[in-house]
Order: structure tokens, then sequence, then C-alpha cells
């Protein structure tokens, strides 16, 4: 059999942007490759490459979720492509196939890097959109973190987006009420008009978080559910809406990945941390536990007994000493509970 | 039976504080208060009088996690007293008690707002301390939102606090190292000494978030749960040391109390919303759910195959195009999923 030649390009990532990525931070080189295989190896043709906000997160030099992208290789990226050659009994010339090839036309990868595609069950290009990396975000990001219920009052921040399209979408049919946001009116009529949204806020018409609040909380009157894609300033007009026992998945804070990963964090901008470490925050109030006083009692209560824990108290004498004490406790004074005996 | 006459002392609260709270807030009235009673009703005499930091909050005029404390009524407060009088079978004068009477000597209240102590079993101030609503605070916060495992790093703000000094402890007995934070070298000592705490940091002794982190870094390596009773410049440094899969539970934001309620929220500050509502943030990253792809695909594949979701793809043609496509993602210029067709 003959070898066949094809000629290859691909985008090199070559130097770290600070700010807004662009072509400067690549080379586009050309080279031949040839249909030449080890045992196990395929060849595939790219036809579709994905771009993903992620990408912008890796390109950092510092470590967030994962360490930086390395410098002087070729672009990671989801790529759906068509099997040209196969050393493999798993795969034949023109199967749909989804790997991590990165952003070139052609490349040579071990057969169980790549998961063969059913072009009938869906259009192939799903596997990197809803039934692919986005679609697993929003779907788990959503019904794990989120825990929808009918009823609901869900807000998607970026809902225009790959993944926010899909949460939407997942939530209406949790039987959310969804407010999407997103920038401009085109979008905005796309999240009423095609995605059938129960109201849509375009962030770009207000100067200001507070603005923008006032907005969101006369379309909702108050959020359970924020699943947030962008952080910046319409996160900052969400949180203070938030309802009782709310839940707020961080899954991306995209305006300030050009920008904000570099430079020093501004308001709940810190969230991107929650986003890389997978980490949790919750508010706590001793109300939430009185009926299980019980369970603490069974554990605690011998401790206090036999004096094996500190329970130090900062006694003030004196009952006209009360508002001074309650003042003690933002200057510090206290070491352990703070009590007037009277 | 003579009609006996007590002397009452009540601490009203009457003028909302705008940052510090003090004795100008307060007015002092004296008054008469006798042993009549109607049926069910107890008199009773304030020994300990608990001063909390939610005192704070509940004084601002705008909804917190409770609507805000009525001005010209007596401080609310949880109190320690000795029962004079009865109406009630299930009281005789002498018993200890626990009630909500607020910041005054003596008080009438039905016998079904006090909660009999055992003097016996523990010293009855810990009803309002480490058997009571902080360590009620402390136990579950740790337990439940913290989830604390052996050989985690646990690091607590206002770790010499009423709070903080039982979360310190638990969680060593709960096999995680604890590291304290608290204001001045004393109370750093006493975490040391006292608790027996693995480390100790005096904020106080760094002027900035980024100087506090390097110390709790270096004390650290990572922190796995931040048990938060303070906000601010703390909180500011703590964040971003956390480590995958950390718990940060926001208990309180003391170091707002006296301004940062009342005045535009800075940096983490936005926190005490998490607080109010309880509620939680959470990060989430599409691989931690690679596993788990054939559930969701079990409900969406269908709704795919049948086009009952809209899955939109913004398609740029050409390879050479693929930087700037990247780009356009932090410009907003695309709806559902961005792919290059190659």
């Amino acid at each position: 059999m003959q070898t066949r030649i094809f000629n290859n390009k691909q985008w090199f990532y070559v130097r770290r942007p600070d700010g807004r990525v662009g072509a400067e931070h690549y080379e586009l080189r050309e080279s031949a490759i040839d249909d030449s295989l080890a045992n196990n190896e395929v060849l595939v043709q790219a036809r579709y490459i994905s771009v993903d906000p992620y990408m912008r997160i890796q390109q950092h030099e510092r470590r967030t979720y994962d360490v930086p992208h390395p410098l002087g290789i070729v672009q990671r990226a989801g790529v759906v492509a068509q099997v040209l050659a196969s050393a493999s009994e798993r795969f034949q010339p023109g199967d749909w196939v989804l790997g991590y090839n990165g952003w070139q036309l052609f490349d040579k990868c071990h057969a169980n890097d790549l998961q063969k595609l059913d072009a009938e069950a869906a259009p192939v290009s799903t596997a990197l959109g809803v039934l692919g990396m986005p679609g697993r975000t929003a779907w788990f990001g959503l019904m794990e973190a989120g825990r929808p219920r009918p009823g609901e009052t869900l807000v998607v921040s970026g809902a225009a987006g790959a993944v926010g399209s899909l949460v939407t979408q997942f939530g209406k049919r949790a039987g959310c009420r969804v407010i999407g946001i997103a920038g401009g009116a085109k979008k905005c009529a796309y999240l009423l008009n095609e995605l059938g949204l129960d109201g849509a806020v375009d962030y770009k018409a207000f100067s200001s978080a507070d603005a923008l609040a006032a907005e969101i909380q006369k379309q909702t009157g108050g959020v359970d559910i924020y699943f947030d894609n962008v952080g910046g300033m319409v996160t900052d007009a969400v949180i203070p809406l938030i309802k009782l026992r709310a839940r707020i998945i961080i899954c991306g804070t995209i305006s300030q990945y050009d920008g904000g990963l570099d430079h020093p964090d501004l308001a709940p901008r810190m969230l991107q941390h929650m986003l890389f470490q997978r980490a949790t925050i919750q508010g706590i109030l001793a109300r939430d536990f009185v009926a299980r006083m019980d369970e603490m009692r069974a554990i605690v209560a011998p401790w206090v007994k036999n004096r094996e824990i500190v329970f130090d108290e900062t006694i003030v004498d004196g009952f006209d000493q009360l508002p001074q004490a309650l003042n003690m406790l933002f200057e510090g004074k206290n070491v352990g509970k703070l009590l007037v005996r009277v």
C-alpha cells in the first residue's frame, strides 16, 4: 500500500496572554504527516475543533484547577474527527471519533484515546456540546449542586452560551422558573423565543451592579438557584438577591478570564478559587440545628463534665456593663464565651 | 402570702448604631416588679446574661437573617436565671433555668419559655456557651458543613472566641491539624497552650491579606476546611489557600458587624449573604462527572434525538480562525457551543 502524505496545520501555543488572548499568542505551523502507523495507532482528520473558555484559564502562569498549559505545544482541545487510517481493529477509515487531539488538522494517536461516535444517534458535533463536556457541566452542575425543585427560581448567567443555554432548559424541565442573563438584546430575544425562558436580562443595559440587581429582583422576586458562568458585576448583582437555602453554582467566571485571573481580585471575584478547587461555601446558623441538640449533647456533654475540653468564659460583672460588654466583642476583648454576671 | 417587690433594671434598645455599638444606643431604665403571677407564669432573676455577636447583626435596619431588632424594647438575649416565684408546677423557687428574657434583672414569662438546667451535670453558665447556642453552632457547623476527616487541615478564624475555641477543639478530636487565627500574641498563646492547637496566627501582626496569606500558607501548606467567624481581610487571605474539595463554613463575619453591614461591601464581604440565607457555593468541573455520563445520557440523549431541547452551535469555518474563535468567547460573540469546522 502506498504511503499517503497530508499537509498538516497546527496552532502552537507559544506566548502567555496578559489580558485578551489573540493570534499573537499562537504560531500556525505547517508540516507533512504520512499515514504510516505503529500498532494500535490511528490517523484522524479533524472535522470540528472545540473552543472553550477553560482554555483561557489554563493559559495563566499560576496553578488554577490545573497546571498551566505548557508553552511550545499544540493547543489542547476536544476534536470531532474522522478516521483516515487505522492500525487498530477497533476503528475503520470513515469512523467518526471524539478525541483530545488539539488544534491541528491531522493527528496520530493511540486508539485508546479515541471514542467512537454514532452519527445516527445524534449530530456528531454534539459530542463537543450538549452530549459532551458542556452538557456534562450543565447537567451535573445543575442537578447535583443546584438540586432544582419545581417552582423554584433559577437564574443563569452566560445563559446563551454553550453551558448556560443547556442549564436553562434543564432547569425548565425540572419545573423551575428560569431567568437568563446575557449580553445584548439579540441574545435576550433568543433566550425568550428560542429557549422559552420566563425572563431575560441584558446585563449590558446596566451600568452598575445595583441597577442590574434591581432589574433581576423585579423579574425574580429572589433567587433560589444561581448558576454562574461569568462572575464579576453580574454576580455582584445576583448574590444579594438569594433566598433562604439558595444554591449557588460556580461553573465559570468568564468575565475575569482575560484579566481578573492575572491581576488582583475584587468583589466576589475570589469565587474563581471555588471553581478551581470545587470548594463549597455554606452559611450556617445555630437555629437550624435546635432540634438536633440531643445528638450533640450525647457527645459533647461528657467532655464538659470531665473537663476534657476548654470552655473558658469571659465574665463581666454588673448589669450596667451590658452595652460595653456587647462592644467588647467587636474589640476582640473576650476569650471564649462572653457573659455578664448580674 | 405577702407580695414582694423587686427593683428591676432593664436595658432598652432605642437607637440604631452606624458603626460601633455603645451605651448611647441603649437606655437603662429602673422600675418595680412584684411577684404576683398569672397561671403558668414564672418570675425569674437573671444570673448570667448573654452578649453575642449576632445581636449586632439584628441591630441593622435592613433584613439580614431576621427582621431587625425593634427599637424601644428590652434587648433580646439568652439568660441563665433562677426562679424566684412560680405559678407553674414545672418550676420551683431556686430552680436554674435558661430563657430568652433579654437584658433585664427580673422578668415574668410563661413557663413554656423556660428550660430547666441541671446544675450538677455542668456549670449553669455553659447553657449560654459550650452546651448552648455557641456550642451548637460550632458542633453542627463543623461536623455537618465542614465534614472533618482525620489528617485534614482546619483553619479557624476568631479561634479564641466562644464558637471558634470550640470548633478548634472539636476539630482536634476529629483528627484534624488545626491552626487558629486570632488577634494578638496573648490569644495566640492561649490557642497553643490552652487549646493545644497545632498552630496560631496573629492576624494583627500583618498589614495585608497577602502577607497574612503567606504566613498561613507556611503554617498549613493549604487549607481543607475553613471555619470563618470574621470575614474581611482574614478571609481574603485564607480563600486563595484552599485545597481540592475544601469546605468553607461561613459562620460569622464579625469584622464587618460594626460597619460593613451598614456600608457597601468589598472583597469577599458579600459572604454575609451566605450566612444570612444559609446558602451554599460550590465549584464544579466537568471532569468530576466523567464516570457518570451514562446517567446523563439516559435522560438527555432522547431530548437531543427528538429535538426537544435547543443545542445551537456557533460554527466558525476555517482552521486558521482558531485563535480568533477562542477570543470570540470573551467578546460574547457566540450563542451556544462555539466550534471551528475544518
